[in-house]
């Protein structure tokens, strides 16, 4: 057990004096900071909240709470998972949002330097306008883009275009004892030590405070088109992704999603899309595929070469959207299954765990099987072309949240050893944070969270900077 | 200053038995073992060496010499040029050639998983005669697997398919206190705490050994055609890379080199292929370029759109090898570089900047200009696509060998600043190893090697292996 100093007016006074951002003590702190979109696992309050204005008002307010021992957490949109940005350990919180300036495109380099708490709807927007892609594109649009890179985000181009880490190009890091430092650079290549920018990226703001960003960016496809593609099973369904794989079509998106939570999704927007009987046939599992490229006639061709593979794998129909409204009107429903869930249910939980591709059917039906015996109900949807999937408890009996919470846990025990069983892991893109926590040591072994351990304390020998996140001080 | 010890006969026994692999002691060691491919860095003895046969192989003498407090060092095919592979403090060498099975194919995932020990163009080869592409391609085909993850080795393709760490999917090491764990999981995606796979690429053999690497492979494109683009001079042959990009070609390979390689390479191998002149126009610099894809026709449009926005850059012709034939002869010059400049002079040390692309012709003029200062000739080429430029200081005056080391020390120091100074890093795909070492502190600084070598220390607190790499005792 680590012990924090709490803070004390004179340090509040420190960082008043210090700061050109605007301080917030106690009850001026507004209570959106207390959470994140994960509120089962509790609130933190900060003493106090400072609005971000510069790297060196990071540096300053650290060097301060570093000399007196009082934990620092810094703070993006609140759109995390995992509780990675609820300050439960108190102390003071960095509002990254305050520093949301695009500084810079730099194209012959293929460029853009950002500040961290840029959204990544306002980035995306921003660079679209230019002709290019930010490929990056977790379901959240509203998060920061530190709060991105502090989870290694993913999302449905993950398949394509890799996740966060693959377009961080370099950072500047406030370090847990107020130095300012770089890791990265605007290059795409370098052997040249170990790779501090790499540690920093996935490391749920635990190791320094990302203060601005130097990320890469695509020319933008001139052609998109999608597939909603209608199985008999689950089975079949996932059963034909890695054929699209073998035939290299190199898909932008393959989502799954199962009969259940789609008929959700419908509901909750007012519009049905995708079919439910063809033919007398059942329908019991989508794909939605999306291809993009440069050229119109190869979009064309690729599409009617994936065609051809999935009705030879099982495909019921394949439905061709092409157009922007259909586009926008194929994706509707699998862009509101999280609101779709939350309008239906009081008690929420999920995991985020990835499996290898081949397996995602046959970790779905067991996932689906172990639920039965437990009082929530389970929906899941995810990423078919990576395995990244993202499996809902949910329950509407608020009176029985212990219970909830207890039958949840040994849930998550029982199909995170699954996942490691079948070689997966058990976070794809939303981290470890404090809920996780318990889980990491429990599946990635302590041999690997004590290296996790020691380093973590290199970072920040106090032990000030986002307390008992991603790992514990034990 | 580490205190090591001595081996004694002691400990010898125990490695052999411990061991089921062959140990060589002392004269036994094959003096191949003594040093890499830059022999200016100086050699080293191992007190012993081991055929390592498993994991269980190293996991024993890694515990016996953390133990006696004894250097080790793993050793693939020992092409590096860095001094990395070197035992310069004496100690246990391992002989990692001796693990060199290809496991086993999961081609529904697209993985493969190796031995340590399999040289790359083995894995290349097999790969190919599957229908399958390992993208890395670094120019040395006869590293090891182990060797290239160790560098995060880039080479030629890097500009479309990126470096050696995106292509590694997972890991089985060997830990320095001799305990074996893994990194990374068969899966393309995760958040699950820090990312020790992405701490251990690149780290040059210095924070534990792999003894087994689950690579990512591709379906093999069906199509390859590269170009020769002849350049009155070097700016506008670099200038016209960015315009590649920006018009999305997507080239697997952009090589750029100086009029005065080529002739040596091409005397070298005894073979013209590329053009002096060009209707009365000197050619002082080429782009190789390649593109590659399933799509025949939609190669020969790329090419073509590639071929129109060259000659609008000032390029004098765009030559073009689409035969198995014409793309050896292509290549063979820039193949043969390193040997050509080998059999052309006895003193020789290089480095292996990476600079923005937008800076390359700048740089590369700089450091020519810088060169006429000293005693030695300087020939320099590489990747255009990336920035990755290669610069050999070379000289036949042997017998002023001290003179030749102290004026490349000082260049280095001029021509590495300025590669920071325009935003580069002191190694893109080489390494740091004992050579660099020195440098690494000057230009990247005390915080961020003082954060290095905390790290070394989590994984290895008795500093036993490969000591003196990437960062010193202090």
């Amino acid at each position: 057990m680590n012990n924090y100093n709490a803070i004390s007016e004179d340090v509040i006074q420190q960082i008043k004096d210090a700061v050109s951002g605007k301080v917030y003590v106690g009850d001026e702190v507004n209570e959106d900071f207390f959470h994140d979109e994960m509120p089962i696992y509790g609130e933190g309050y900060p003493d106090c909240l400072v609005d971000a204005q510069s790297t060196e008002d990071v540096a300053a307010i650290m060097k301060i709470c570093n000399e007196n021992k009082v934990p620092v957490i810094a703070r993006g949109a609140g759109t995390g998972l995992t509780g990675a940005g609820v300050a439960i350990k108190k102390g003071v919180m960095i509002n990254m949002q305050t520093m949301n300036e695009i500084l810079d495109y730099d194209v012959d380099n293929m460029v853009v330097r950002v500040q961290p708490g840029v959204l990544l709807n306002d980035l995306a927007e921003d660079c679209l306008s230019k002709g290019y892609l930010y490929p990056p594109d977790p379901g959240e649009k509203f998060a920061t883009l530190g709060g991105n890179v502090a989870t290694n985000a993913g999302g449905m181009r993950a398949v394509k275009y890799g996740t966060t880490r693959d377009y961080v190009r370099a950072m500047q890091v406030v370090l847990p004892n107020g130095e300012i430092t770089n890791f990265g650079a605007v290059i795409s290549k370098s052997s040249t030590g170990y790779s501090l920018k790499d540690l920093m990226i996935g490391s749920e703001g635990t190791l320094g405070i990302i203060t601005e960003l130097t990320l890469k960016i695509v020319p933008a496809p001139k052609t998109t088109i999608s597939l909603i593609v209608p199985f008999e099973d689950l089975n079949s369904c996932i059963g034909t992704v890695p054929k699209l794989f073998q035939a290299n079509l190199n898909p932008q998106a393959i989502e799954f999603m199962e009969r259940k939570i789609v008929l959700a999704s419908e509901k909750y927007i007012g519009k049905e899309t995708f079919p439910k009987n063809i033919d007398g046939t059942d329908v019991n599992a989508y794909l939605l595929i999306t291809f993009d490229g440069d050229d119109e006639d190869g979009i064309y061709d690729t599409m009617e070469r994936a065609a051809e593979v999935l009705t030879e794998n099982g495909a019921i129909d394949v439905l061709v959207a092409d157009t922007p409204a259909q586009l926008k009107e194929a994706w509707a429903a699998r862009s509101s299954f999280l609101e779709a869930i939350e309008s239906q249910y009081k008690l929420l939980d999920e995991c985020d765990v990835v499996v290898p591709i081949t397996k995602i059917a046959e970790y779905v039906e067991f996932v689906n099987e172990t639920a039965e015996e437990y009082m929530f109900d389970v929906q899941s949807f995810g990423h078919a072309g990576d395995g990244n999937l993202h499996i809902y408890t949910l329950s509407n009996e608020e009176e029985k949240l212990d219970q909830f919470k207890d039958e949840v846990h040994e849930f998550m025990l029982i199909i995170y050893k699954k996942a490691y069983d079948l070689g997966g892991k058990l976070s794809g893109e939303h981290g470890v944070g404090a809920g996780k926590l318990q889980y990491l040591k429990e599946f990635e072994g302590g041999l690997n969270t004590d290296l996790m351990r020691g380093i973590k304390k290199v970072f920040d020998p106090n032990m000030i900077l986002n307390p008992d996140k991603v790992i514990g001080i034990n």
